[in-house]
């Protein structure tokens, strides 16, 4: 995996005439342990990554998406949970043990710097000898993602103002990195905007006729919810979240926030002409356009456009509230805010004041709560304070999803736990009820995933046991409602926990090196 | 100085239609020692501020512009230089002492967050009983700026680009917060720029006729040199950097970035009208528009426009290198860049592997550089190294401005010494001469200060005593062309600073309270 910055990162180039963001001068380096380094990782590696912030006045920390760091739970990367902030020419060493096969993520966890284009993917191979439980050729990756043209600064300040000042739909939708713009716009400098640059044009996935591919496929949006097809080819989905499933054949994929695939596509159309990769956004009323790839029959050449328009993808069509003037996403009327020293050390150093010890509301008030209505959410409120779990307890979620402070509006949230995959029990429109749906779930074969989508107005189930020792966040995927107070955290067996690492510390009561009590 | 973040710091506002930036949610306490609270500093208080960084991401240090920092070096406030940067979350607690009057400034010192807004102006009175050696009724202060429609940090990631991307000219020039901008400029939305707005009125400064008023003033641009006046009325200047002047009187006040300045102004005009008050660009042809105030004579209504075209302000008209790609500004081909263990923790502790220990060269090829030509720089390096004074040693500095990389180019820059103040011996056009020029210093009474401009093509010659043990910044005060490289750093008596607070350490081989060495 040395050199997956320009391997399997996704990178971000468009031809869209944003205006600059902060250069990343990322020094990624990753290694792996033994054996002598192969071309991707296999199961049970233990993953070295030095990472070097370059940058001049921005810390970093990075989130490696879907791993699950038994035994090492303060190398999650999640900034204010498990680590302190990576300061500018600092060198942090990750080092953890990939030990499942599957398709993973890696990217930013600090304010809303993911969004800024701190990401790639980890592909877990399966140990020499061993075959995966389907076949393909060749093995390929893209990450999906959306593109704004104001920088994550920008859009911080604006979702802390009063007035609120919503990030509104992003300008393109990227395939790997590349995207289009409609340079015409008013107010766009054309100069930016050149057919003829080899940065404008779109990411091309070059198959061989006759060949099939498990190409992987993420997507590390900021808000969209996607569907991805490729013109006329139908896809076998066999993987998600490092899990495989009973595979299934779909035409369009869709695919939340967070979420990893692997599909598998057989090359056995007209090999004549391109096709079209098209993703677009799902489940909202967006204005961003399609974005565009093409899947470029070998010896065709690449930049064929096919001959055919785009298909158009398919359209189908949680709470927010007001504290303090703020707009806030909130969890059982209660909006997240992380604590400026790491739960991880507060807890196993016992510095209970970091935090609020009062444990955050179980559930809401499942009698008398319209799902389906505005809300006013008077009583909401900021809290830092976590769910302890018993360790090795089995801990059932569900997520109910209502009507937000705008009239007839609920919005899909990819939720994204760390530190364990869950079982998806069930899900449905409406209001959850504790007597009836539980007895429809899925308690045969159920999928087991780290990432999953509660529909507007729905409700999704899940299970998973707490035994992994550490604290874990779980939050909705999307970039702003994360930033907005959509997420919890959860501690189990902090007992267990080993010493921590001092790299981690640095930061709020564990500044110097010392451990403040007041 | 409780309350001071309202009271005297300049903040930012304009009728710009400018995005918006950053959050500033400084919570900065400043108060003082006995005798209980005054309403404004008086000399020999010690002062402690108490900074809590709220801001989400961002890093944060505050310099006090002007405060030599004697026996405190450690909260001088230059991060790199003095300290580590203070986390998002943490308290830093500032404590020092103002040992003379005079009119200060505090701003960040931390890659470009001075022009993002976070400064303010310090008043230090004389001891109770003492006079001034110049009379006058009320004491006023305004701090003069320019700002930018875009963010700082799309400013940094420009400079440090390739290509290079220049920030340009400002879009307003501001006096006291407050600007005016050109709504129906193409592009703009109109609906930020809105007349009835009170934030869109030019700031007033009420006076009673008859009355003398000590107007303290100060520049804090990111790159503008200032002409400053009131329309009709001279002004007599007192005092500069904390240092009275023999008065002179001015009808224009040209004003470098991180200069001060107190001036007389008595309200003697006729009194049944309002005067402009104006601020103008000066030493480059800038396309910014002039910044406006009223100088509003009681009881006239303070936003009755006066019955004048507000006056025009007069107009009168160092070396940039490339490295690697990289446009940067040098000194003796040198570009400037900070370590990442502040400069005063690695000498006191003696950590030599943090920066480059090979000085930087005392001067240039005086007898073959040509400063009226264009310069290749092939020669220019980046450095981390610094110039190391012999303590309570005389000290000479003469900066010389030279053509830049571009044709018939140089530029005028404020240069600014931490630590110190410096007597200007003088100042002139061309080459300096090392045996003619020296005979025509001012040894009389040359002036001192803490900031100095050196303007196109010329020389300023300029001296102090290196009687202050720590590690000082000297660079120019142009936030672009400082963080472009355009300045040193100077160590005198490290064996005589005393024990090294704790609170400034945390980042590069400090991190974790320890000192690491390779």
């Amino acid at each position: 995996m040395r050199g997956a910055k320009s391997g399997t990162t996704g990178g971000r180039s468009s031809t869209s005439t944003s205006p600059p963001i902060a250069t990343r001068n990322w020094s990624l380096l990753l290694t792996e342990g033994p054996p002598d380094p192969p071309s991707r990782l296999s199961k049970n590696d233990t993953v070295v990554v030095e990472l070097k912030n370059s940058l001049l006045t921005e810390n970093v920390a990075i989130h490696w998406h879907g791993i699950r760091q038994i035994g090492t739970p303060w190398f999650d990367g999640t900034e204010g949970v498990t680590q302190c902030p990576i300061l500018p020419g600092d060198t942090f060493v990750y080092k953890f043990v990939v030990d499942r096969p599957g398709t993973y993520l890696y990217h930013a966890h600090y304010g809303m710097q993911r969004e800024a284009g701190l990401y790639g993917l980890i592909r877990v191979a399966l140990p020499p000898g061993v075959s995966e439980p389907f076949q393909y050729n060749y093995d390929r990756s893209i990450i999906l993602n959306d593109w704004y043209h104001n920088s994550t600064y920008e859009q911080a300040t604006g979702l802390s103002s009063i007035p609120f000042d919503w990030v509104g739909e992003p300008q393109s939708l990227l395939i790997h990195g590349k995207g289009s713009f409609d340079c015409s716009t008013p107010g766009i400098q054309s100069g930016l905007c050149n057919a003829t640059n080899p940065e404008c044009s779109p990411y091309v996935l070059t198959v061989v006729p006759g060949k099939t591919y498990r190409l992987r496929i993420a997507s590390l949006t900021a808000l969209s919810a996607l569907s991805f097809q490729i013109e006329g080819h139908n896809m076998t989905v066999v993987e998600t979240d490092g899990h495989y499933v009973e595979p299934f054949v779909v035409k369009n994929l869709f695919i939340y926030s967070g979420e990893t695939y692997s599909v598998l596509i057989t090359a056995d159309q007209d090999s004549s002409r391109n096709y079209w990769a098209v993703t677009n956004v799902v489940s909202r009323n967006s204005t961003t356009p399609n974005g565009l790839a093409i899947f470029n029959y070998y010896p065709n050449h690449p930049k064929r456009s096919p001959p055919t328009v785009p298909p158009a993808g398919p359209v189908w069509n949680d709470v927010d509230s007001r504290i303090n003037g703020h707009v806030r996403w909130s969890v059982n009327n209660v909006s997240f805010n992380l604590p400026h020293t790491p739960y991880l050390i507060a807890l196993k150093h016992k510095l209970g004041h970091v935090f609020d010890q009062t444990p955050p509301p179980d559930g809401y008030d499942f009698v008398n709560y319209d799902i389906s209505i505005q809300q006013p959410n008077v009583n909401a409120t900021f809290s830092n304070s976590i769910y302890r779990l018993a360790f090795n307890s089995t801990v059932d979620i569900i997520l109910q999803n209502a009507n937000t402070m705008n009239p007839n509006n609920s919005e899909t949230h990819p939720w994204h736990l760390h530190g364990h995959d869950f079982w998806v029990m069930g899900h449905g429109e409406g209001k959850f009820d504790m007597y009836s749906d539980p007895h429809k779930y899925n308690l045969v074969d159920p999928i087991m995933k780290n990432t999953v989508a509660v529909q507007p107005y729905g409700w999704t189930a899940m299970r998973f046991r707490a035994d992994n020792p550490g604290v874990w966040a779980f939050h909705c995927h999307i970039e702003s409602h994360f930033y907005m107070g959509m997420g919890v955290v959860f501690e189990e067996g902090i007992d267990k926990v080993g010493e921590l690492p001092t790299s981690i510390m640095g930061c709020g009561d564990t500044r110097g090196g010392t451990f403040h009590k007041p």
